[in-house]
């Protein structure tokens, strides 16, 4: 800086881009500029009061304190302004005959319990079984033996595990593909449920008069050695939310048709005394780019 | 949405901004459809990976999670990446002849201790003491009575109060100005310091090699019916970062000289054993543009 000392409207970004213009790795370097261009750009687009800059760093400040315990606002905010569906978009642009990917949400929790293939992942929960019966295989049509299996979904009241503290995993497993890359479980229909809105974000979706509501959906991550790790949902046909998820995150390929089928005896003989779902699904793994 | 669901890169700004875009507030919907155009537009431009979207989601929860008991990790961010200065440049454009306002920071503190004309606000606290003689006038040179005029700096350790947790407020009041618009007190000089850098925001400065020191400043907020809120700084010339300021704060307007004097009486007879300085500074307000 030279001459006058004072940062105004005409030189404070050209400035900021010069200090951080000296990040000596060109990825941060290259980050910090943009964003500092972008950000600087919003302001210069919508001109906060000093009030109104504020309220924005409150909201943040406010985000990062409900953050804990499972509590991820700032993800629930990327889902919720597109973000989340954009940055996947962009890291998952090659997928001919490969299952879509969608967003992975607040609700993942790292090393879920490790369940048997042919478990009951419902535990008691009540509401209509749903059997699982899926395939993963690669673009080949081959199928991927000893696939990891993460799923997880919520509860009937809307709910996943992890919004009800203190109580443990529940209605989240971790599975493996057996030899002919099939896995066949158990559990419960989930339900369309409401994004957390006691927070910041579910504030800024009334203010702006969006409902936080996400179509039915179970969540699963499937990883493979010589594969792209999928991360994606499933969603239940006829949802009413399926044109106007919270969160941008429905596909066309993503949806099944999930009748009730009389009660009677199930796929693996289990006898099912009220009416139930079959969900079957094949994962097509992209192949690793590396 | 119709025809076939799935928002990818060429439909989902499009489709968060419709969504958006049925805001009521007029306001409101301005502020979201620039905030994702521009997030969007960062996005695109950086193209992250997952792993980095992550890590930026763990930076914002990081920094919510250090904003407790006085610390405000959203303010450092915001006046780091020169928002701050930004924002202040926009809300005071017409200031000729008025003092430089410039950003609050983060150690500003609502309803400071009240004290009288004339008092030590230093209350113990070692270093070269320092004479604030001050007056507040209109842009027409009329002093301004009563003024209130809330006053904050670090210690002679560089750290702010709200630094020391479970310590009551130091170096922190609030005045009034007298009927010929004048305020005196007793302080101690301030030093350059480090904004507080243990947090992501410290990370952030230090990956991209910027420091985060601040040049020394007491600073000022001045309150009075009819005119524009002063939030300010006022500088000591000759301190090594006023080029560098980690947040972009420096006007020349605000910076004085203050010479060591030598010990003996001070200007209010008070005996000062020790050199010491003698801050005079005119601040004038600008009108109230309602």
């Amino acid at each position: 800086m030279t001459g006058k000392r004072a940062l105004d409207e005409s030189s404070i970004t050209e400035a900021v881009l010069a200090r951080f213009g000296a990040a000596p790795d060109p990825r941060l370097r290259a980050i910090l500029q943009s964003l500092i261009s972008h950000l600087h750009g919003f302001v210069r687009d919508v001109e906060p009061t000093s009030e109104e800059w504020r309220g924005a760093v409150d909201f943040l400040a406010r985000a990062g304190r409900i953050s804990v315990d499972g509590r991820h606002e700032f993800i629930l905010l990327s889902d919720a302004l597109g973000i989340s569906t954009l940055v996947d978009a962009i890291n998952h642009r090659a997928r001919a005959g490969a299952t879509p990917s969608t967003v992975l949400g607040p609700f993942y929790v790292d090393d879920p319990p490790v369940r048997e293939d042919g478990a009951d992942i419902a535990d008691g929960e009540e509401g209509a079984p749903l059997y699982v019966d899926i395939e993963v295989t690669a673009l080949d049509s081959r199928p991927i033996p000893l696939a990891k299996v993460d799923v997880w979904q919520s509860d009937r009241e809307g709910f996943y595990d992890v919004q009800h503290p203190g109580e443990g995993p529940h209605l989240r497993a971790r599975f493996k593909t057996d030899q002919a890359g099939r896995l066949r479980f158990w559990t419960t229909a989930p339900t369309a449920y409401r994004i957390p809105h006691d927070g910041p974000v579910g504030d800024m979706l009334a203010a702006a008069s969006c409902h936080p509501w996400r179509p039915a959906h179970v969540h699963f991550m499937i990883e493979a050695a010589g594969h792209e790790t999928l991360v994606t949902h499933i969603f239940l046909n006829g949802d009413p939310y399926l044109d106007s998820d919270a969160v941008f995150a429905v596909k066309d390929d993503l949806i099944v048709d999930l009748p009730l089928l009389a009660p009677g005896k199930g796929p693996d003989g289990r006898v099912i005394d009220a009416p139930w779902r079959w969900l079957k699904y094949r994962f097509v793994l992209e192949n690793a780019s590396r």
